[in-house]
């Protein structure tokens, strides 16, 4: 076992986890990425949500949800910070009721992230935070691989005639030339639609889609092998909307549709996601309003937290 | 594709969906059924409940989640409103506390919509008022064919020497020969009893039962088969108690048991229920009063979208 | 006593209260104007508000619990629909994340009442809502009189740099001087400020502020002596922030101040403003996700029903 | 001091507070009235209400938070237990549906009270309930005082063309016989009428009315004042509709009404009812369903204890 | 069909479920064990809580969910009370804040039960309580074979340097050669760990493990036969740990993880174990504070409930 | 004015106050003392609890509620930051379920701050805490004049047998000398007691107590005199417990009692209490698992904001 890393939580056998300052996992709050290998960073906008709002809370909510996490993962056999080191950032300041200054100030905070060496995982905040962290990742890497948990394609052209909403962060940035659409995948897609052409809009758009009911069906495993295949060698960035879920697992969202996934798929599909070269994820549309019985919360801690681990897994495969 | 039809829900792309008075989906309010292939309507009595109560205010909780609908449906494939014409046609007036008035309030406002060529989707109230409904198909239709989803069988003789509850309603549609027992089905009883003839009832009284352990082991592909095998052509009348539902997803309802089915269950149920000659729905026993994250709701707004969809099928086969 | 006028609410001896269409008191839902002495009307745009969000579901949320309303207001001696005729006028379609764009069509289809006879009573939304209905108002009535019930004086220059947000309407209002100064009064302030300026805004803005800790000691009735003898004659306007009241008796608002006032306090201060000459009226920051126990909600419908009852009093004034 | 009676509450010294199957108080649960001074009994009945439904859980919800209550009442500085001995009686069997059944099982059940020498404190169910019990002291003590605690006077003739609601039983009472006018009142009715005579209505049956205005500005003090003098002497009973208390204080009831009073307003008025010859009590419309906070049933039990503790005084001034 | 038992819950005909003291399933409560089968046991104990608190209301939360439970178990083909006579034996006194003490309370008040012919049912509390429950198994049964459903193995040496947590029970009852190991299962173990040794912990101290994602890959029926297999002959003790279950089935505990189990899953888990020789159960960590939907408390309801089936039908066994 | 301090909140025109680490107020969360005047810190410590449990969580949820406090309090015409500057230690780790071992952590932890020239306000954590808290003072200052709000005079010699729990800190403290009982008080005493002895223990410990019927009477201005004359010179320890508070400002506490003080009742006192020498406050027993509405932590963040404000004032009087 290697040394352990600089930045790691607090220790659960002197502070109880119910005390301290309430950051991700109990992980040092710092603002330099020096000796992070990954951050926990906020983004708290959510004036792009077309029906509930709310998820500027998000980021505070799923802190308060991840004080149970401990640093082994016994289903990926790894102990994380064995392998890296991380912080909690913080939330990117943004401009509550204006998109454009918003999107602006999260690409900025996103690119200073990803000129250093530290992978960020991002917590929004409604989807079309994802849009601005594309144009950063865009302008390091290229256009990236996408892998795309949702009920929604969010690939809509424009809601009551704006382009920006959380509905468009996708065709905007396909139109940007954002995302390598043919190594790109949505899975979990379903629920009532607008119109016929609505269903066809990933596939036309050259991405993957794995609608919710073929997931259903395929199960978690073939899913696996198909978003891997997909994605291939080079850049991947994971977005992960809550909504992805069913609402008895996760209710605190914005567009909930029956009909989803549970929380032991959402984490079994994140956990077979390794040995591809993520060079950062997302997790969006959490809503701590909606959210009565924290179960969101909780889940989306979980489900960051197998980020991180395949952040680990990632680093230790490098060090051998 | 068609034409669109006369009445369906406002244009979310003008109106967003948190805005407007809350119809079911936003359809229009019109309470004359001339142009209306499906009508909406609430039936808010609840007095037949012997446990929990407030299923009265079960279909103002369904409307006031169903309005993320979206008009085309991707897993039937089907745009709704290119085949169909609907109104939320309000709610049946009843007598709070009075069952024999209350239900015969209903027996004439459900007369009066099968009496029309408008397909009604009625909204309990507690499950009580599935018998006057019957009551009002017999007239038209003579027995109907029975396709009930509920984790009780509701065939009791009586509850408290009492012969109108919410746990006697098929019983006494039974003695009414208002169901054709031969075409019908009882699909996920559970949970305890009182005595082992409880447990035979549904058998007894010639309905075929698939219990929920026996729908657990044969699956929903399995179930859908024999539905339709049972209820071959012929009128059909779906009746849908949430408590078809696990708690965890459909906590908002009167006598809730564990060990149920998940929404894709229920939702995939009743889209494998195509082809059937339906002449009514129902869902019954929601309460929003026990329902904090809303997902009882939101299931039943979607279930109940589904049963648009079917009529939607039904009406794009004949008109094929 | 006069006779009933055209429009009013179903009648609840035969329309039990938790039936029918979720209207404001269930009044008709009309978008004519033409026989309406008063009309409810939703402004369901809260992209302005800096910390807590979802006043967009603030109309939806106040229509529910107004379900309990009659019609004579024995405090006022008055029977509404002897005097006045009222609808339920549905929203104004906004933009919801685009706030100049919102506030354009909230000031044209204010306009559009403020332009017939009907006194519009609007339902925000955040406070932002009131800048474009006092726009509308001056190009027909001129600077008119406030009276601002609020925790805050929203008289801020600006937040995050940005001129338009709910703390910001009154500072833009005074601007572009649509407010009379002289006649107008902000009651009910309270709670930290950022610097001692901010204490002294509203007196250096011309206007005359009751703080919340003058409103306790001086009493209701002094208070309402003060306001009436402030606005004298001429055209009014009431906004009341649903803030202006404890956070005991109005948990669900976007920035609850501790302190504050109960909700008879803020009843019997409505029920105190006969003899104004209002032109219109609005009740903003009302959050139902942030009201468990629905008592924000049924608050706010009882305040708005004393602004009905103060229209039925004028009406009645204007016809002895 | 006097030696302890027989059945008094558990020792929370000995048994921590949380524990144990929830009586009353912790009282014993026993079905015969022989040692007993006091007793609380259940009447779940809610068929009754015309709004929200569910004060069928009122008794449970009450026994729930009466833990904290100990024996000694400083207010009134009395040891209750000193001078009284109490049981939980349990329920009264009901009919849920069923209102004339379960009216006449509450009259033989409250006779039977009424003719041991217990003085009993019932707790609703909806206000329905008091009619059957007023019923039972007909005929044991006459007609009687009725001191009336509510925010409506529930002397409506009729709803929904209907004798029997939770909005009639006084004026059925009144039409049989059972109350005492001239010695009754009804204190704290507020909030909309349906016309002009609904006001008039308690002054017109020959009872004194003091409405929630008058009681605002009369205080409390001199309230209790004028309902002494007015009940004199002879038998009196107390009926106390939790909807007398603001919705802010009380939100878990069927037809909460703005503009009430306080717990404080509420516990002193019935603490000032010493020396009246209260043969029972209720308590009734508490909902604990619409409790989330539980403010609602701790009052309620609050309450009660008052109703205990007038009894305690009477027993000492008895035994003195 | 044996005659009716001594002890068994209200009869729901006569008395409606919402009625009556909340004892378990409406069983009468009585602290004499002599003709009882089976009795309900609350040890209402959570100082050993390290994260969240309140499994203290666990007993309380649970009998007010068992209402609705009948007496005879379809799936099991047994009518309870036809082979069992049942109590609800109430509460043993605890010191709450007192480890030690309360500890040896619990142990004294299960060893009078285990010295009696009935077999308990405790519900906790916090885990920790089993380990005075195993302590008086120990005295009379000798070691036991454990059959434990949890997320966590409870195995750790200590937490905080104390040695007396929920987390530690089954390292202190290894050491006290309380368990018969060999004969002994955890299973649904999942969630992250402190380190690679946490993992090891349970195969280590000599017990099967099935951990979380092995049962989810192997199945509940492969489980079931694992198991039985495991156990063998000889005394065996159940303890279920309600975080076992999904926290979108069970959110009311005190450390939730995800991925974990469905009702449907739990109670089948337990139906199958059959054919042991079961001296006792438990039913830990239940939390109503977190359980804002009931379902938490209603879930382990019904899991007690299959526990008393599986005494039935050890009854029966021993009868034939 | 004078320049701004060292430590000082985050900017909300900057960071919207929704962001951030959730530090109380957005102060610094620095374990260093030296450029503090007042320091928040967190005693989560909530094993005394005797009925709810949960207090533990009470600084989390109270520096969640404390985003909105602005610096400048206008009640008391001082801009906090101007003479203060401030920080959020973080909490004192103690050990869950231990109360010795805790309490002298709390007691070592609380001694350094009194060391340094630091202010500390503790956030309980349940009213045990205050005894360790009262234990460091003595070493420092001797005894100290206590001024204390609370329901409840907290002055049991024992529950269950033991000498430490939340009802029995000041008891302790008499007997250890911690107190100078001749300069002390307890306000707002009120609800049952277990005899009449406890409702004279206050005096005969020679503390003055004003009931809170009596402080209903005498109103708050007389009892601000009244503890200010009380207290006079020399060091003073002020103590809140959030139940002195009304249930329906503060239900989320461990045992509310009906018939409290409201919100602005409880700023109003503290802001009082000018000109007296405190050297330290606490508040107490917030538990936020029983606030749905958050008005508790609310409230209480806002009393602490007047502590701050009391400091602030003394730091000016003793520069001029």
């Amino acid at each position: 076992m290697t040394k352990k890393k600089k930045y790691q939580p607090l220790d659960a056998m002197d502070y109880p986890r119910f005390e301290g300052i309430r950051t991700f996992m109990r992980l040092p709050h710092i603002e330099v990425l020096d000796d992070a290998d990954f951050a926990i960073i906020g983004a708290p906008f959510d004036t792009g949500g077309t029906f509930r709002v709310g998820a500027r809370f998000g980021p505070a909510g799923i802190r308060d949800n991840s004080l149970l996490l401990r640093p082994y993962n016994p289903a990926q056999q790894i102990g994380i910070f064995d392998y890296c080191s991380g912080i909690d950032y913080g939330d990117i300041p943004v401009v509550p009721g204006y998109i454009q200054e918003s999107h602006k100030k999260i690409e900025v905070g996103a690119k200073a992230i990803f000129d250093s060496r530290t992978i960020p995982i991002f917590m929004g905040g409604d989807h079309s935070v994802s849009l601005p962290i594309l144009r950063a990742i865009k302008q390091k890497f290229g256009p990236v691989a996408l892998i795309h948990f949702d009920a929604h394609c969010d690939l809509w052209h424009g809601y009551f005639n704006k382009k920006d909403t959380h509905g468009t962060p996708f065709r905007r940035a396909l139109e940007e030339n954002l995302i390598d659409s043919a190594r790109s995948s949505q899975i979990g897609l379903r629920g009532p639609l607008y119109d016929e052409g609505d269903h066809q809009m990933p596939t036309e758009a050259g991405l993957m889609a794995i609608t919710g009911p073929e997931l259903h069906r395929m199960g978690i495993d073939k899913a696996i092998r198909k978003i891997k295949a997909r994605v291939g060698r080079g850049p991947a960035y994971l977005t992960f909307d809550i909504d992805f879920v069913d609402p008895a697992y996760a209710p605190g969202t914005g567009t909930p549709e029956a009909g989803g996934f549970t929380g032991y798929d959402s984490i079994s599909l994140v956990r077979g996601l390794t040995d591809i070269d993520f060079i950062g994820y997302d997790m969006v549309e959490v809503m701590p309003a909606y959210d009565p019985a924290n179960v969101t919360c909780l889940l989306a801690a979980n489900i960051i937290y197998e980020f991180i681990s395949l952040i680990a897994l990632q680093k230790r495969g490098n060090s051998n």
